[in-house]
């Protein structure tokens, strides 16, 4: 018998299953420091120890979405490697901060089934829990995949389809323990503008532009530990391998600095979409439309919706075409809960 | 005169000569995260404190190989800077992990010189001991170049060849103090498949693939202070970059996580050949073989004997061609031993 | 209005303003190596904490040039986002050495500003000082840019020329505490050559090259937070991205390891000039000048004035033309002043 893991097809799941992920790993300045590298990430608060002990936490924490990427990248072999498309995410939220010398693990249970009407494919719903070394839980959150049958002859399961928001009400949302903005220093941030400053509707250009070169995505899906197969080897991919879909949410996301600097932290993330397969030689570009604003209890907090759309050209703010479908130009819509300063 | 460093020709060597290698270092959490963006790594013991912990050990080492490339880095300027080839390895063993914090430094010894029959050329001997900062050897290992001579008038050495082991007998490896894998948890490890489940004969295919960049072999090469031209200037090498020979093992030995998920610790190189050059644009796989099994006396630790085979191409398990040549497709073939869980 | 930088024009500088930059960054094991992975770098003071004890340091401090592109990153977005040309530089002093764990802030102040005759642009010149989280200068140098007017028709600013230093006199320099060489190894360090083995005048070829790929530029530059969209957007550069010149002073410094291994800590910066742009795809080299030499009170420890020279071929030593202008494969030629064991 192969050794080699062959991946689950549809016909192998069942509503209830718990998936233990494999590859626990332990975080450092290393995983910091590269994604500085790999990103024009800039927020302030997961650069400096001492602007989060400012902010009321013990030090610096990971990026959220490191935090993402690791928990995410452990669910690949058990959740995504026959996948044909990554389809959607719902009721993704931030439980707690990820510091240096934490080790993480994620576990997955299956939440709902749906097979195709083709018979060739179904639809798999997963909840996946990033843990600490504790047993604390970091992030939690929904997601659903195409997913191909091996034997089109298994019978289909039942269909059950989870119940999922389509948006984090504010009071879903956890803040970070002693996170507290009211002293909040905006120089160092890099930019003036506060939660009041930002109006529902309003559109931001972020402006600035990055090139992407093969080695750069294939570093940063790697250092995730996420090994799918069409990121790294042409020879599967002649038309040229696709860019891990988080590697353009990282990138929108760092872009978004630029009008946003003050979207310090991201706590939850109600839905997204990677609307085209990005490439290397794409120049990604990022625009965000504030979506909603919600005061917290947290002092000096204020939590703020956004869309964060990531494209590889084509005009900020042209997001889908006259029948509802993506622009060709479109490579992800994110849309996220962040916490500003009030 | 010159104040650059010329390299060691032939005559340069005399059997016993100690060469004291430069450019101590101190590794840290960033060796460690840029091995997990260089090479698809996901060996538990070497990404997770916890799972190290529930080894026996104090915390996660870094990489075997890590330890391999940074002792080899350091006797590059001294040992095959006018290298013509790199002949073989022989007697490698790893003798302490490495951990976070340590300083490591080499030293070689000439055990062997032989002039080639066309006078231009010799074969020097080599055993490598690398030591952390309190002295202890970590890694220790032989190897033989083929270097130039500068005057071809320069008399030939007495011929003196060295005994060397063709395979590490089991009792030569040295278990890590403490290494337990009584409790071995294979879900977090990612395979179930135990020393006992591997035949002696038996052939894995790893299946994956990963396409190389030309920024990623020069980030890891130079990341090890290795500092061959050949690896890093077009001017000198028009053909292309040669890929650090290293950088193919550690991309073959992280892609046979797949299907040797649980053959965790290296602890003995018996010999290597990297058969064909590597460039940019190759895609690497890889397959194993298990050459043989030993027990040991650490609780639950098995010794695995493994053929570990990088090529770029061609079909697995095709290794020479009838005239006992390596076929052009491969690019690696290395025998070391491993430790797993029984 | 736009949330986004649109950076300062030359109008909007006036002489005593205090720019307080954005971003502060804690520095880690990660960066130092990534420094490593990006360059060849090996001084052995920045290797090894084992080594930097014996000289007197209480652990391997970052490279200086990280401890530069760091300070320098952070004022890009208040200082050069328009520029026009980076010109020059002045009086860089080296105050502290930087250690993991520090926490990095910038500060720059306008001293100086002239409009240009065409009143499309003006230069502007600011004395940046960056500081660790004790309030500490560890960095301080003048650099002077070129900037776009936005309103051609705002009043030129009363010309402010500030009096610097063609160069730092040995007196001006400030050496680490502690810092003592009269127990250097220079076998570990990888060189013989002593601070009194150089010659005024004198002149080393470094000998190696690097050829550098587009992934390697950007994720130096992303790493010191400079956001310069040159270095990052084909779209806005069709003839191709800018390396940052900070990438090639860091790739020449480490290339002058082969022959200067001895040359360990930068302190002063006299000058520099980035004569002409470099790209993905140039090799590039460098060759060194000894302009002058001084003793220190440091005990064993010796002053040495340097001029680094990169180019991307040509014959070395050969600066510039008949005419005075830099050849065209010139790429950088810097003054600086560095400490050697006598």
């Amino acid at each position: 018998m192969a050794k080699t893991n062959p991946g689950r097809f549809f016909e192998d799941y069942a509503v209830g299953d718990v998936l233990t992920h494999a590859v626990p790993r332990t975080v450092s300045g290393g995983e910091r420091a590269l994604y500085h590298a790999l990103y024009p990430a800039r927020h302030a608060l997961y650069s400096s120890d001492e602007f989060a002990k400012g902010c009321g936490l013990p030090a610096s924490p990971v990026d959220d979405l490191i935090t993402f990427h690791m928990v995410f990248g452990k669910t690949v072999p058990d959740v995504s490697l026959n996948a044909v498309a990554n389809l959607g995410y719902a009721e993704g939220r931030w439980l707690k901060p990820v510091y240096e010398g934490d080790t993480l693990t994620s576990v997955s249970e299956v939440i709902g089934l749906k097979q195709n009407s083709n018979g060739k494919t179904g639809v798999v719903y997963v909840r996946t829990t990033g843990r600490n070394q504790h047993g604390e839980p970091v992030l939690d959150y929904c997601r659903w995949v195409m997913v191909r049958k091996k034997n089109v002859d298994a019978p289909a399961p039942d269909t059950v389809l989870p119940e999922l928001k389509t948006v984090l009400a504010p009071g879903d949302l956890v803040i970070p323990e002693g996170l507290d903005f009211s002293t909040y220093d905006t120089a160092l941030a890099g930019e003036p503008h506060r939660w009041g400053d930002y109006e529902i509707g309003e559109t931001i250009d972020h402006v600035d532009g990055v090139t992407i070169e093969e080695a750069e995505h294939m570093l940063a899906t790697r250092l995730w530990q996420n090994t799918a197969k069409v990121h790294f080897d042409v020879s599967v991919r002649p038309e040229g391998r696709l860019i891990y879909g988080g590697h353009v949410i990282s990138m929108a996301r760092a872009l978004s600095f630029n009008g946003l600097a003050n979207a310090q932290m991201i706590v939850g993330l109600n839905g997204g979409a990677h609307a085209n397969p990005c490439m290397a030689g794409d120049t990604v570009r990022a625009w965000s439309e504030v979506l909603d604003k919600a005061e917290t209890s947290a002092p000096g907090v204020g939590a703020i919706r956004l869309r964060l759309v990531a494209t590889k050209g084509g005009e900020p703010f042209a997001l889908k075409d006259e029948g509802g479908k993506y622009r060709p130009e479109v490579l992800l819509d994110l849309d996220y809960w962040a916490l500003m300063p009030i």
